[in-house]
């Protein structure tokens, strides 16, 4: 392909042009995608390429790239048809469109090296842009500005508005919105149509800048992108007015055109209308290379991290655990950054905001941006923790979800697990959270019973890829491990054993020292029982779980301070699947403590003991087991029983 | 309690001294709870309480009574200091706050006759508010209002910000929030702090009138109230400057005090400064009784719904069974109704807002607002039904949450679920809605193969009380039940199945069409195997896989579209577990095939195929069983196989 210098409004004409009929091409060929919804935004795009967008395409880790996010992620045929035009794929991978192990997915996934987020769940592309917008002013300081461009649909999720406040608030001039105002959703006009001033007053009272144009206009674009580029501290919101399908006849401000792919004979005539195939390239900009290189860290800010250390048996919530922890590795990973939902007081990550105030984000009640911040964080090789209650974890599931998709190194803690919060009540208690975090693809979910445990996964956590998870509690423990004790992702502890034991009680978190409390009665009893501290929820510790198994005649009681459903109970049970190596050696009589009833307000120990997972009530369940064995074991096992 | 007419600011101003000083008794006996924050707002909810609102406490039901909800539910104990000057509870109740077994609970549950919606997950009050509102203005056509105490660190809260255009969208006279200013949130400033003006612009720009006062001069909240009671057809807010902990010299303005009850002397001293413990009542005047009652359902709207019919073997996609099934229900149930986000011609609502549009809520894309609305809807004894993607349904799973602990009566349908819709992507295939959907209290998750049981338990769902959630299928799928088939919540079908069988495969949705094909693959090579359609996920048919079990010695194959994680096969799992009725009779073998790494783009019978969840992995895993089993079984059951 050719490459010829884009500059004049008729070299960019040309380019939006071909942007047009490559979106057609490929979705087209494709026999779905969004082509309408490209071609609305084909000018605003094909301006930004040919001269505002700064990105090195041969080096897409360049620290002074550019960022480009299409939240709209469903106008992907565009923004491949851009990196066929720059140079980046070839025709023939353009036209692999949304075919099976083609790196052009339907929407855009950062399987391609120029695309560094997940997109297509809408409105998280510019609260993911506030996020490397923070790293840009704050972390980075380097000058590269992040083009987000919007659909108009998805200004009616709140999450945007999380944005666009937060934007403000940190004063992200460095951040710009491309709203591609096309007046059409998928089944109709949007709650705003093309009334720009509307959308334009929203982001004025949000403290942004706008600018109202009419999007196929090339000079009103370009006059657009050259005031939205010059410094000031405030983001920018381009307006630009556009009509869905333009350029092509029957497409244009056309109901029933959303996701819809062209035919055959409807884009050979809508090509012929575009002006045909075209060969136009254009040479996006490289980043100056002059700006500074990163500071580098300052002394002493390398090697393993002082954890902070609990003596045995004194009384410290996990949760403060997790804020000595990320003020300990903090010291020595400049890396680190840490974010809350307004409530670090309560999950402690104010301990860290104390001592590196520079790097920590308070994200306000706004828990999608905050994890959006994050991942956008994580995209600049930043090692972003974030934290807030558990339960309001639940508000960014999709954002979580999306991260996944992502490949985004997102660490999160969840305070306040469980009913054992005590007099706050439900509203405020995570019983949901265990299995929200494990189905999450390649999560890692941990929940540490005592504070040396928690200082330790929280470091394991900052070395972890993906997405892991910390599951604290609100009360005061007591200390059971050592300093000194090593866990590991996958592990687990066996806390009580013997060769002897009948039952094996499988726990985590706050159950652990009401499962302790039980084996020590039950001791008292006569009859011995292991204790498991399964930290690592996902992953479980399998064969930990086989042996023990083995050992007790397959009685295993799981308790846990969550529903029944998908936590610990669930964990435990996938590890007795042929896919977790379980062969089916034995009969299991497995009884599960969970949450079943609605809990209310209580002190925490009348809490744990209504929903029946306090130490009283594993001691009946061992028991229970136990006779409901003898009543039905075999002779050939009778036998054998100690 | 002497009763006496509170008419003058005089009598508002005792009543707002009382309702401060039995804030801090309730919460300074309870150790914990936020009096401070009850404390800004006690002038607001005295004035309302003493003249506008309509609300008969001897009639919590009565359909014409003004809704009150305290969206920063942290507030309760004004709340219940309220309810115990209108007479609703004893001196002696309020002082039970946030004990074990009280009604007080730390933040509002309906298990109060009037409380209607959990509050305490903030942002989420204004939101369901909307729904009420909705439900006012278009379906009871009451003269109720709905008043809303909005927290401001809550308005960080996008939700809340989708309730806002919402609000104004629908024209929502009815519905007025409370803006309790007090600049301080949990642990310092919020981002605006007094900043009422910006407040107020965000709100005007958002379709809102907006009146500005100081909240603790009751004359200028009585004329806010009364401007706000005037007829028109936008929303109102109220903003109100206040002063957190307004009152009591040592609270006022300050910071470290959210969330801390006063220990015995600071309120003995608090108590003093206010006056001392008072006796005075309000008379909550009650809603006029001239309001026309709903109109009479037209003849014919009662008796059972025509559901659509399928042929045998007809292709019909799940997703437009649900839009029908919606339609033919509609026609019989003038309390159903449907809301959807912008998809609504690809989830199939779209039919029932074809024929009833009156019963039809666009919520445009902001499944936050759409729950909400729903939870709103439900509180008015309507029986909303809510759809978008599956996937999209994450982000409003604390919505979810919540709506769980308001006691609320949701219908969700999640369209699109899984790796089988194809083409679209990752972003846009629910795979973690079954684990999400299960571990919400008391829920009912469905997920029908057919059109004819999708039609069968729309009609289910609609009679379900609690939150119910039906998971529909993209694709086109062979139509496998005639019409007449009977299901059940809790039910399953067993599609293959002789006394010979060798293995048991459980599927549900679109596997079950995979595990026939392996199944009639497998019947070819000889190998009998049973295959149960669970579509009812929870509750499980734990007698059928029980049964199942037992006849094809503990072998179980179970397939899902899903992460493995948290959906069916934890589902099928927690059948074999003791509080099932499950004692550990014989060896279990059990596979599970769910989808285990990120899928991108392709065909479903590629993507079906690619997770390992076809005929051909299942008919793979079915005859591993059996080679493992015929490895490892022991001599006397190699003499009792056939």
């Amino acid at each position: 392909m050719a490459r010829q210098a884009t500059t004049s409004v008729e070299q960019w004409r040309a380019l939006a042009r071909q942007l047009r009929v490559d979106s057609i091409r490929s979705s087209t060929r494709a026999g779905s995608g969004h082509p309408t919804s490209a071609l609305s935004a084909a000018d605003l795009i094909a301006v930004l390429a040919a001269k505002y967008l700064r990105y090195d395409f041969d080096d897409p880790a360049n620290p002074n790239n550019d960022h480009l996010i299409f939240s709209k992620g469903h106008a992907s045929p565009l923004l491949y048809a851009l990196f066929r035009a720059a140079g980046a794929i070839s025709e023939e991978e353009l036209l692999s469109f949304r075919r099976f192990g083609s790196r052009l997915q339907g929407h855009p996934v950062p399987v391609l090296p120029w695309v560094e987020v997940a997109t297509g769940s809408l409105g998280q592309g510019l609260a993911i842009g506030v996020g490397i917008a923070l790293a840009g002013r704050y972390i980075d300081r380097r000058p590269y500005r992040v083009w987000v461009l919007l659909g108009d649909s998805e200004m009616a999720e709140g999450s945007v508005w999380e944005a666009f406040e937060h934007a403000s608030h940190y004063q992200l001039g460095n951040l710009i919105g491309i709203l591609d105002l096309n007046r059409l959703g998928q089944r109709g006009e949007t709650m705003l149509g093309w009334n720009s001033g509307a959308y334009a007053g929203r982001a004025r009272a949000f403290g942004w800048h706008t600018i109202e144009i009419d999007g196929h206009d090339l000079d009103q674009i370009d006059r657009a992108y050259a005031e939205a580029s010059e410094p000031r501290d405030a983001p920018t919101l381009i307006i630009a007015r556009t009509i869905k399908g333009r350029g092509v006849s029957f497409l244009e401000n056309r109901d029933g055109w959303h996701g819809r792919a062209l035919n055959d004979e409807q884009a050979r005539q809508a090509i012929e209308e575009l002006g045909g195939v075209q060969t136009v390239s254009v040479q996006v900009a490289k980043p100056s290379a002059s700006a500074a290189p990163a500071p580098a860290p300052p002394a002493g800010w390398t090697g393993r991290p002082a954890l902070p250390t609990y003596a045995l048996g004194a009384s410290v919530a996990t949760r403060r655990a997790y804020g000595d922890a990320l003020r300990a590795i903090g010291a020595v990973r400049p890396d680190l950054i840490v974010l809350d939902a307004e409530v670090s007081n309560s999950t402690y990550s104010e301990e860290f905001k104390k001592e590196f105030p520079e790097r920590f984000f308070e994200m306000y009640i706004a828990e999608q941006q905050m994890v959006a911040a994050a991942v956008g964080l994580s995209v600049r090789h930043l090692t972003p923790f974030a934290s807030t209650f558990a339960a309001f974890l639940t508000r960014a599931y999709d954002f979580i979800r999306m991260a996944a998709i992502s490949r985004a190194n997102l660490r999160l803690c969840g305070s306040h697990a469980g009913v054992s919060i005590g007099e706050d009540g439900p509203s405020q208690m995570a019983l949901e959270d265990l299995a929200m975090m494990r189905a999450v693809h390649g999560s890692t979910v941990l929940y540490p019973c005592d504070a040396n445990q928690t200082a330790r996964l929280v470091a394991l956590m900052a070395d972890q890829d993906g997405i892991s998870f910390l599951r604290t509690t609100r009360a005061a423990t007591p200390v059971i491990y050592p300093p000194e004790e090593e866990f590991t992702i996958g592990g687990s502890k066996t806390v009580r054993s013997s060769p002897d034991d009948q039952v094996t009680i499988v726990a985590a978190g706050i159950t652990v020292h009401e499962a302790i409390a039980a084996a020590d009665q039950l001791a008292r009893e006569g009859i011995p029982v292991r204790v498991i501290d399964a930290y690592s929820v996902k992953p479980i510790d399998r064969t930990t779980l086989h042996a023990a198994a083995e050992t007790t005649r397959g009685r295993i009681v799981v308790v846990e301070d969550h529903w029944a459903e998908g936590g610990l109970g669930a964990a435990v049970q996938e590890a007795f699947t042929t896919n977790a190596g379980w062969h089916g050696r034995l009969p299991l009589s497995v009884t599960h403590l969970a949450v079943r009833e609605m809990p209310g307000s209580g002190t925490p120990a009348e809490l744990l003991d209504a929903a029946g997972i306090s130490a009283r009530h594993i001691a009946s369940a061992v028991r229970a087991l136990l006779r409901s064995s003898d009543a039905e074991k075999r002779p050939d096992e009778r036998g054998a029983r100690p």
